[in-house]
């Protein structure tokens, strides 16, 4: 009879050990867990704290009664394992005061991550808190409930910190989110971080970017200051939500190989250096499915998925993980903000130039018909290779609609697409959920007709240069729109005119059009350039140079 | 410069005209449209009958005027193209008493499809009306308003049929679908297809199946006597959606290739059989993506991508159609059915056979994690191939999250992906969206644990087999639910409390477990299976067996 210890009972840990009973009915499963909880909803906290989730047993997807009795597996919580043995295939389990050695055929690691908290003065009191289990989100609430109206401070505009604040600030409180980078939300662009700051703005969040904090100080009256560069915030509490790092101090003398970081490596097999010993979840090094090259993403979904491959392994299936591609999507108030695969930053950092290498195209599609009530524009942004038409990352946010493309192009990244696939997609098309060209199929075009030559749209850092070599900006926006704002020195001619008016043109000067979303800009391009001239069509139109949504 | 004709101005043809612009801004472009509208919305038209959409000029997505002015296209519409003579690249345009010739380099034909008006006696009546263009859709918003609380009788269980039956049920009147199949929507399988007939019958439209209209009486006092084999119903109009044919009556003597119902044959570069024409959209006869095999899909998604492509081609470009998939949606009052790729019935008039050459899972998802507010189930099929994995078709029927499953797995399908595919997909997660684990991603957990004979679910139509040979039903769920129902003879073991009971059962005897939805029955026929056991597990548990939503 096999002998398999699970340490970390939640997502890939928890997944791993029912897989594990389901190969194994014979085999002896332990479950080890720090806390109270196991395959606890971890990703829902937020919405518990913001009583969108109302009771804390919501939160309890499982507890360990019923994953003893489902999976007869030998639950143990508030036990820690202290020490890995890997040459004695055995681990030293606390639980209380109790210390005790356990043997094992194989064990899987799934310990997760704890969140940062970094040495930051006066960083240490009791209104400075983190949110990663459910006792931490006990915590929060409570806070959030002692100081109805108060002033909270969330520091880390990743997806914790921004569902935190959301869920606090509706609430009514008053929600600071201070961000050291120049943007929140690092897996989007600049462009289409944008759109989620903006959004956040507009619900009473103050947004403070590109501030680190320097010091939290402790008022005699119990608030809290929160000392950035230009000032000192007054908060009832603190969040933290800057991040985690990988929760495997107790590996260090296993002979375990870890990353610089902390984070257990691994193989694709899921397997770690140790002989019968795997890893999985938020605390592994795994490898990025497009490049290969070394990645960790502590997500949910990965985690599950490389719980389940690690308990196909250990029961000796040969199975790879695929890697991982970095989807993820959040609700920011009214807005859905999703990204898969990589961004502008990743492509840059890994040595990609655009306009050398890649390029990306954005598009405002509405979710659905528009001639349907309700449609909504959305932004969407897809990148992909300049040698092979290649998928390589999408960004939408909007209202609706926004988490289906997203899906739709992380398989065809997953399955190694291209623009021309996208292009070729049939999908399901009734007027109350898509057009009969779904935004997905729009963006293929729009990438063909960049890769063919057909279109070179200029982005809005590149219009000062157009300007300064004397280019005409052309609005063929209509009169009214033209009127409400425009770029400065542009002149306006509709697009429907603009044959008429070709000849009062000087074709020696170079062109820059500009529409509304871009379209009738590209068709105008198009009349242009085959009528002799030399024309730029402003990307994403008036609209992505104001950095709004239509 | 050339000069191209575009015989047809709705989607496929308005689609091609506008790319040969863009392509070609120098050529004589002429778009020809035997009706008042072009482009118009005609996926829309039930929604304007019903008054979800208000106005009709909000079908009409693109007019003559704007069309001429964006896109310096000649278009004449109330001008039908009677003939065709391919040698002298010439075609006979009339227009009202008017007949001309007109010179052509390149001919695009996207002609439509007329709906079926079968020679039903007595079907000539101006109440018995079909929808499918504008002024269609204007006669039949009249008759609603006339017949106020009235009583309309649909012929035809597709997508128009059913939506017509939403949009007039939804204004008061009392509407009965007849349908001569056993099962309305030909897209989705029996199983799912009865989901959306519970749902239409939950609204108030009668439902008669495997009914053929024999006959329509015209009564004295103005309603029509609509006769079945069993009744003669009363209507004060009638609503025909019994199909399309391709509209191609005219290219009877022109030797272009007409497939045996009239679709006009053409290769992967929408080339019909006679030099420089082309044709797309609903009349043509192209090829299933899937097997290569000749396939006709008269959908608004197919035609938008043929016409850009048969633009491309007629413009030198040599690209090819990627063929049709089949995919489809549709709101059924609450409900949103879709469906991509081949269904049983498909698979089997090819030949296939069920657990030889495919098998499919059952399962019933949330849209989102159960613990966030709002998650509703969907039922999801998902068919593969048993020789390589690969997904073959899919259909979902529920309240949220179906539209963007079956994209998802119609992406997949595209790209020829398999079940291990959809396990390996890394889909964008967060409480509100999805689950860890997607619906698309549990399908091939699913899928695959049938590939490696971990399991081997039981279909419905299966149990009376395993009970005559004398199987043991063990119902796997809580008393109470077993108390309010469950199959004749089945004893109950909660799942928990299974592995306490199994020395109380005969090795030698068959079992067949069943649970709510096939999860923890799976469970357990693992568990069986490995303590020594013959065992299968009812595929969806008690309410696939039911055929409801859970």
């Amino acid at each position: 009879m096999a002998k398999y210890i699970v340490v970390g009972g939640v997502a890939g840990g928890a997944t791993a050990a029912a897989r594990l009973r389901r190969l194994d009915e014979g085999a002896e499963i332990i479950l080890v867990e720090r806390g109270g909880d196991i395959s606890f909803a971890n990703c829902g906290l937020p919405y518990y704290v913001g009583g969108v989730i109302p009771r804390q047993e919501d939160l309890l997807v499982m507890t360990p009664a019923k994953f003893r009795g489902l999976f007869h597996v030998d639950v143990r919580v508030q036990s820690e394992v202290i020490k890995v043995d890997t040459a004695a295939r055995q681990v030293i389990i606390r639980h209380g005061e109790e210390e005790y050695p356990e043997s094992y055929d194989a064990l899987l690691l799934s310990p997760g991550a704890q969140p940062l908290r970094p040495p930051i003065p006066g960083i240490d009191h009791e209104r400075i808190v983190t949110l990663r289990n459910v006792p931490d989100a006990a915590v929060l609430k409570k806070l959030a409930g002692d100081y109805p109206q108060g002033r909270a401070v969330v520091v880390g505009g990743g997806f914790i910190g921004v569902e935190a604040a959301e869920n606090l600030q509706a609430q009514g409180l008053s929600v600071t989110l201070v961000e050291a980078a120049p943007h929140i939300l690092a897996p989007f662009d600049t462009d289409m971080a944008a759109l989620a700051e903006a959004e956040l703005r507009q619900n009473g969040v103050k947004l403070l970017l590109e501030q680190g904090v320097q010091e939290f100080l402790h008022h005699e009256d119990g608030t809290i200051g929160v000392k950035i560069p230009q000032e000192v915030l007054t908060a009832d509490f603190v969040v933290l939500a800057i991040g985690v790092r990988p929760d495997t101090v107790f590996l260090q003398d296993s002979g375990i190989k870890l990353g610089e970081r902390g984070h257990i490596l691994v193989d694709e097999y899921m397997q770690t250096s140790a002989p019968a010993v795997f890893a999985v979840g938020d605390a592994v090094m795994t490898f990025d499915g497009l490049t290969g090259k070394k990645a960790a993403l502590p997500l949910a979904g990965p985690a599950n998925r490389q719980g389940r491959l690690a308990a196909d392994n250990i029961a000796g299936k040969k199975r790879k993980y695929a890697g991982v591609v970095g989807s993820s999507v959040l609700k920011v108030f009214s807005l859905t903000a999703a990204a898969t695969g990589k961004n502008e930053r990743a492509l840059q950092k890994a040595g990609l130039v655009y306009g050398k290498d890649y390029r990306y195209t954005i598009t405002y599609p509405n979710d659905h018909a528009s001639y349907y009530p309700q449609a909504e524009p959305f932004a969407l942004k897809v990148l992909f290779s300049l040698q092979d038409g290649k998928v390589l990352g999408a960004q939408a946010i909007g209202k609706k609609g926004v988490d289906k493309r997203i899906d739709v192009l992380a398989a065809v990244l997953r399955l190694g697409g291209t623009v021309y696939d996208l292009e070729d997609l049939e999908l399901a098309y009734a007027p109350p959920f898509s057009s009969a060209k779904d935004p997905v199929n729009m963006a293929g075009y729009y990438g063909d007709n960049i890769l063919q030559g057909l279109t070179n749209p200029l982005l809005p850092a590149e219009l000062a240069a157009e300007q300064e070599r004397g280019a005409l900006i052309i609005d063929v926006r209509p009169p009214e729109m033209f009127a409400a704002g425009h770029v400065e020195g542009a002149i306006n001619i509709p697009a429907a005119k603009m044959r008429e008016q070709l000849d009062k043109l000087d074709k020696k000067r170079p062109l820059v059009v500009i529409c509304k979303i871009g379209m009738n800009g590209y068709f105008m391009e198009r009349m242009l350039k085959q009528s002799g001239f030399e024309v730029r069509n402003m990307m994403g139109g008036f609209t992505y140079l104001q950095g709004i949504l239509p």
